[in-house]
């Protein structure tokens, strides 16, 4: 199965612009769309629905704790029911608006914060797990793919969800399946060790780790940025490597 | 057909709470639930659902401005454009949310000042109907039963969505088949008047004004007033009348 | 010195309600007015201002993390930058809107969540003092009184603020000095006891813990709750024994 | 007396960027700042507030509507109560902000609609009067020179406040002194004619309308942008003109 790139997207808000969409659409596979919370106000996720239609992108809701201020990078300390609500709402704008421009919402993929709460606490894990398991129809849920994955499948299996797992280009992991933190030299790779770690993804499902060990790590989709104009060159690179 | 009683419900938000939900819920066909953006989170939207499914109410998304400050009830100068996104965000919203919970989204009232624009203004009206009409699947518009309910007809063919008209129990109309204004003498109905309006409505399809005049008023729904002690025993009322 | 009666007040929020603040203000020294953050709009907090100066009542600040939904209570990871830039803007406001209402805004209480993480954690803490040290004027901090409360003197004098104690009638301690969980038996007083709490509290500057150990502690103010008729009661009964 | 320059600022907020504020500092005299409710969040306004001390830049507050997604260009319907506490409110925080960075407020230049507002609606101006005349330190409130500056000043001595008018550089006054609409020919000037109307502003205290009527209006500071490249250039060649 051929890796595919997935990209947040919709991250505008109001009269505030953020991120390079229409540049970056034509050359992904996957469209993490910002549903209201941290980003992406109504007029904008229609916007970003119709653009992801035009380019064939499938479209997954990027939900968020409630923190435009903080851009939902903040943790906030909700309950399971608290986090269960805010992730039905905010699946439910996005998957009702995508019907309408004709596409069907594939998946969800937590947003900053609530992403990282996701893959370091259990029960806001399954808090997640548990809305779309509760959601009307099926949704799949994207996380990242770490040497607990087996553990995942089956959390994700007691909730009969299925899940995506994603890897990041151009982040260097460490021996524990964790990305290097960012102030740490090597974390971020230069284009050579990213094209590499894209190509060691899609043809060996491994990472090589910041010690050199070999991680095995299957993974659906590479996560990438389209932020600056860097960016959409890295993915046009990662996208013509992997066609070719 | 028989006249429906439809009621704003779920306006409580985090730590405030408004109205007595739960002892109106029994007693009413329709309810109108906030979206988040006047009132309503997400964790009230997801209480009062559970609720109306309980006691088979038919569900309504009732969608405002963006404004919890006011409650709504501000007219803020949205364009087209505007309206029809928050509409799509705020009715997807509730549609999902009600979804998992087992209903289905029957219709769209609009609140407080977005529904006194919808009235006064064809653009604002006009913007709505589009917004329903884009919509992916079929929901109706209620609006105000008034003398210009033919051209609303028409509009909404136009438009291709189904409308549901609704009218006032405890509030006396002009002969224009407006609402008497609340600082006139009047304005508001005793229950004897009120109860003697929602029968003339029942049978005879009209009301008669201020001034004494017969005017013709076909309508599906009544609204009814859930706030306090007074308004619930005013829908036990009108409910019995009704069904005797 | 005697002990002040301090209480949360001005906790409405547009068309939400909150609180018996008419009720209340006759009976208390000082008044912990909401800021916008976490509940208090424009309106509601020159309404409480007024009421505070008609009743000579004194005012403090009630800053909080940014959560509406929340109402204040969920811990946001905010950076010291933040939670300093944050508190800076909520007092100032209201301190702003004190002086046109010709009162003199004397100290800060932070509310919720920003309040147990101040006790929590010296990192928020700090922030906090810093943010009143940084303030153009003098204001208090004010803060619960633990037997850590030397320390917090210490830390005050760094930033070269002043502090206010304040202690808890109606609830249990344990022998840390903490407020037993709510969930344990015994957590909250019955009113005999919350009256021996306070008289021992203004007599001999100590409570007796759950275990039945003297624990010493230094206050200045007693925090009160008035949400209901009980409280005000409560209110009432605290006042005529402290003035005996 | 010299014409001022003075320029929106502070208009970023959480992760999104807006405007080039370091470019503009060193050029303009008038620093209008965003107080948070269409744009500035408290740490912008922090940092907004350092670089007016640093380039010894005057600062006004720029309050508007509460309406972030809209970008406070949308007219809300709002009492005069209403606006009197969210100018109080806005005004407040930034001011306290202000004094705790060595700087003190000088004026009130209300933002987009509620500026639009007050021009147009003697009740919305009347109700800004009063909250500036209401607070509890003098305030000057900016506000657009038109050929009813005189009602304006006779309003304004009511209110005991005092006024500062501006004009546009770079926008065609019609003959009534209203800025001629951007969709129309000729709205926006050529760099040539900006630089001929800020002249004859700065000599002639008038400006030459559409129809090549002379215009009198007496302005104090004339309202620059600093969003893009060009508005940088312009300031600065308006800058070295009113300096020769």
């Amino acid at each position: 199965m051929a890796l595919l790139l997935n990209c947040d997207l919709g991250e505008s808000f109001g009269a505030w612009s953020m991120g390079m969409d229409e540049m970056v659409m034509p050359h992904i596979d996957q469209a993490n769309i910002a549903c209201g919370f941290h980003a992406g106000d109504p007029l904008v996720m229609q916007k970003t629905l119709r653009m992801a239609r035009e380019n064939g992108v499938t479209v997954g809701a990027h939900p968020a704790y409630p923190d435009l201020m903080g851009f939902g990078r903040r943790s906030i300390h909700a309950s399971a029911n608290e986090i269960h609500a805010l992730v039905h709402y905010q699946v439910a704008a996005l998957d009702g608006m995508a019907a309408s421009a004709d596409l069907t919402l594939e998946y969800v993929k937590p947003h900053g914060a609530l992403y990282n709460d996701m893959m370091a606490k259990p029960s806001v894990r399954q808090a997640i797990m548990k809305a779309i398991s509760d959601y009307y129809r099926p949704v799949k849920l994207m996380l990242q793919a770490t040497p607990d994955a087996e553990n995942h499948r089956i959390e994700a299996e007691h909730y009969g969800i299925e899940l995506l797992f994603e890897a990041f280009a151009d982040r260097c992991y460490d021996d524990d399946g964790k990305l290097l933190a960012r102030t740490k030299p090597g974390a971020v790779h230069s284009r050579e060790k990213m094209l590499e770690q894209v190509r060691q993804l899609a043809d060996e499902s491994s990472v090589t780790t910041v010690s050199g060990h070999i991680l095995k790590l299957e993974v659906d989709t590479i996560c990438v940025h389209g932020d600056n104009a860097d960016g959409i060159a890295a993915i046009k690179e990662i996208r013509e490597m992997l066609a070719s």
